[in-house]
C-alpha cells in the first residue's frame, strides 16, 4: 500500500525585489535552461524567478542536509511545470545523492507569489 | 493502521489589499453564507476574507487538478471554523468529484495573516 | 515500517516589526534561555526572534488544541537549532501533554524570513 513517510518540510519566503533575476550570473548559476525559458514566458518574470528561487530553497530545507553556503548552485534542484501548472521537483547531482542517501523518494512542492513576495512549501517523502 | 498518503500540498500568499472583499459579486460567487457570516464577525473582516481566499487557493492547488480559470467559483471549497478556531475543509460539487477521483479523503489546512498579507497551507491525504 | 500519520498542519506569518522582541517581558515569557542566546547571536536578531515566534505559533496550530489566549506563554514549545541550522521542535509541560494526549510523536518545522516578514510551517505526525 502507498504510505507516506514525511522526512522533512521546508518553507521559504522571499521579497521579489530581493531575488536578483536581473543578474545573468545569478540566473545561469541557479536555473536550468528550461526554468529560464519558462520564467521569461510568464506575465511577471521577476515574480516567477522569485517563486522558483523560493521553491529551490524550500526543497533544499526539506532534504535536511547541511548548506554549502550562499554561493552554492541551486541548479541541481530543478522545478518542472506540469501541464496543470503544478510544479514538480526533479533532483540531479549532489541534491539527488543527498536525497538517495536519506531514502527520500519524492518531494511535493507548492509555490505562490503576491505582487511583492513569494512563498514556497516543500515536503520530502520516503515513499 | 492509520497511515497518511500525502497526495499533494498547496501554499498561497495574498496581499490583503489585493483580495476584493469589498466587492459583493466576488464575495457571493466565492464564499458560502456561513463563510461570509464568519468573516464579517471577525475583528478585521478584510483580513479574514483574504485568509479564507488564500485557503481556498491552497486547497485547490493541493488537489492537483487543472484550473478552470480565474473566473471559476471557489464556493465548492468551503472552510468551516472549528470551535478551537482551527479551519476544516469541506468539499462540494466539482471539487469533491475531483478529490474522489484522486482518492483524496481529507485535506488539512492552516491559515495565517499579518496586518498586510495572508498565507495558507493545505495538504491532501488519501487516508 | 515507518509510516507517517499527519495529525495536523500549522502555518504562521508575522511582520518582523509586529513581534516585540525589544520587550524583555515578551522575550522572557516566551523564549527559553537557549532560544534567546541563539537569536541574539544571529546577524539580524529581530528577524530571528520573529521567525522563532512564528514557529511557535505554527507548532501550536499543528497540535490542534484550543488556545489559552494571547497572553499564554509559548515557552513550552522550544525550537532547537540543529548543527545544519534546521530547527527541531521540543515540547515541554502543557504542550507535551496535549501532544501526548493526541498521539503526536513528532513535529516537523521549517522557518523562513525576508527583510520584512517571517513565515513558519509545522506538521504534526503520530509516527
Amino acid at each position: 500500500s502507498q504510505v507516506s513517510d514525511v522526512s522533512g518540510v521546508g518553507v521559504d519566503h522571499e521579497l521579489i525585489s530581493a531575488v536578483p533575476s536581473w543578474n545573468p550570473t545569478f540566473v545561469s548559476r541557479n536555473f536550468t535552461d528550461e526554468e529560464v525559458s519558462y520564467c521569461r514566458k510568464q506575465p511577471d518574470p521577476a515574480a516567477s524567478f522569485a517563486a522558483r528561487w523560493a521553491g529551490k530553497e524550500a526543497v533544499f530545507k526539506s532534504l535536511g542536509v547541511a548548506s554549502k553556503g550562499a554561493a552554492a548552485s541551486m541548479k541541481d534542484i530543478e522545478i518542472v511545470a506540469q501541464p496543470t501548472g503544478a510544479p514538480t521537483v526533479v533532483l540531479h547531482g549532489d541534491a539527488k545523492a543527498a536525497a538517495d542517501a536519506k531514502g527520500i523518494k519524492s518531494v511535493h512542492l507548492s509555490l505562490s507569489h503576491s505582487e511583492t513576495a513569494a512563498v514556497a512549501f516543500a515536503q520530502a517523502s520516503s515513499s
